[in-house]
């Protein structure tokens, strides 16, 4: 997936995943309305809401951006029924010719890890009968277990393509009490660093970009320049930009030489550029997806600044 | 839960949690043969075959232990179909006054762990209609991403008293890649340890214990003795014992001198006992809950030797 990933990139000239974390507070209330009509106030209405306001954003950025980037917290928190509305949207949006990235950052034993591969990347066997459940193209994942809990993922990759973002310096303002604590000189986050390039170097594409890559927050430029040098060919997934206060500015020691090696993720700026100061006088809330679309070609052109 | 937990565990005198973990491969054919004449070769069909086999092992081991950790990730990866069979396992187990740990060693930042949290151990509000979804008592968390990653299941903690087990050591063979890093003379994981003892001082029960808990690989006795020593009102959950080749007299530096203090996990060892040497001439395929009862109350003598 990373060269398709690269080539989309180039395609649509465009660095960046739109975060599809929706919340009962972003979707207008005429989607959610028809869903409690038709449901009452319960899980699977939410399902449905999400879905429709989902299906309406992809609608309108598709052309724009190479991939898509649902978080499954937004959805596993309703159950089954959230789920299910995961599943459709991933669905809907390799339909529209989208690469998607789950933001799942499971960890677990090798055992376990396995299960979760296999769901979320890989294939199920049920008595001979192969089944794709989530098939996500990329997931995210947390090293704190070490190799062999990453392993397993790294086999479904080879087998089926995929990749994985897995987190080395996160975004969040806490991110540093175990991330850069100092081991012999060098932080946490690089020892990560380090072992993510090893176990991505048995995987890397034609573009010289590997299916293992790293998340990186957008909130930490001066750690990301030393990430950067220390995994050359790994792609960052990185998370921060917008809402959570990185500007374009800051990006600029994300990406390697060639203009390549990061994309820049934006979720609550995009899904619910609607509800924003900025673009509520210009569109309505029925126009929602229009406001997304905007804000993403506004996007676009912050980060081509930077490029 | 906490001061539930150790009530239970007193009053069974039994530190013992059973692991649903259900694989395919441990299902009795009698009951994977009736889910598929239902439902096919599906993922509804396993769910299915999960539920009846977990139902007949809970209804066999309840009386003998305070709780049960259903591994998320096996369910899962069968889809919404698979949590369906998840929730319906919590249910009964608290039905059978069980108290129900879920693995699922979730890591996110706030505003992703909130909604985790809230699906979770708290509860989802839809235009004022609560709602619970997964309904644990207490779930593990990976610490990877701080103190801010944590604080909105802390939350739900107070409000609901509910726990957590956060990972510390983990029991798998590279648990010491990054877990083990020394840090001006000391290990990443002691480190961790002090920080999850700091996080769970707030919510210290009657017993004396916090409701935030660590998880502490059965396969690492020196490192856990550490690591009692400097959390000492942490409980432990202690996976390990048993398939991952931990012994009852490995154990015993996991427990404090009051002889509470650690939970130790066996799955497989229990559920799948039927299938074990051990076992499997006494029993046959379909009294695969009697095996498993047995090997609960062998278990239950072998730690009992320690304490």
């Amino acid at each position: 997936m990373i060269d398709k990933l690269i080539e989309t990139i180039e395609e649509k000239q465009a660095p960046i995943v739109v975060g599809l974390d929706p919340r009962l507070n972003f979707i207008p209330n005429h989607i959610k309305d028809n869903a409690y009509e038709v449901y009452g106030k319960t899980a699977r209405a939410v399902g449905e809401a999400f879905y429709r306001f989902n299906k309406e954003i992809i609608d309108n950025v598709y052309d724009l951006v190479p991939a898509v980037k649902p978080q499954i917290a937004m959805y596993e928190q309703y159950g089954p029924e959230g789920l299910e509305a995961y599943i459709k949207t991933i669905d809907y949006a390799k339909e529209k010719g989208l690469i998607v990235i789950g933001d799942i950052k499971r960890s677990d034993i090798a055992s376990t890890a396995e299960a979760y591969s296999n769901g979320h990347i890989g294939k199920i066997d049920i008595e001979g009968n192969s089944h794709t459940i989530f098939n996500q193209d990329a997931i995210t994942l947390n090293p704190y277990l070490g190799v062999d809990s990453i392993n397993p993922y790294i086999g479904n990759c080879k087998v089926y393509d995929k990749g994985l973002f897995i987190l080395v310096k996160t975004s969040n303002p806490n991110s540093g009490e175990f991330q850069d604590l100092d081991i012999g000189g060098e932080k946490l986050y690089e020892k990560v660093g380090h072992s993510v390039n090893k176990w991505g170097e048995e995987v890397i594409g034609k573009r010289g970009y590997s299916l293992v890559g790293a998340v990186v927050g957008a909130t930490h430029p001066e750690e990301a320049k030393v990430i950067r040098k220390l995994m050359p060919r790994s792609y960052f997934l990185v998370p921060g930009y917008g809402a959570q206060g990185a500007t374009a500015e800051d990006l600029k020691g994300y990406f390697n030489e060639d203009g390549l090696g990061a994309i820049i993720n934006s979720s609550r700026g995009i899904i619910a550029a609607y509800k924003n100061e900025k673009y509520r006088y210009e569109f309505t809330e029925k126009e929602f997806a229009l406001a997304s679309r905007k804000a993403v070609i506004e996007m676009k052109k912050d980060i081509e600044k930077i490029l």
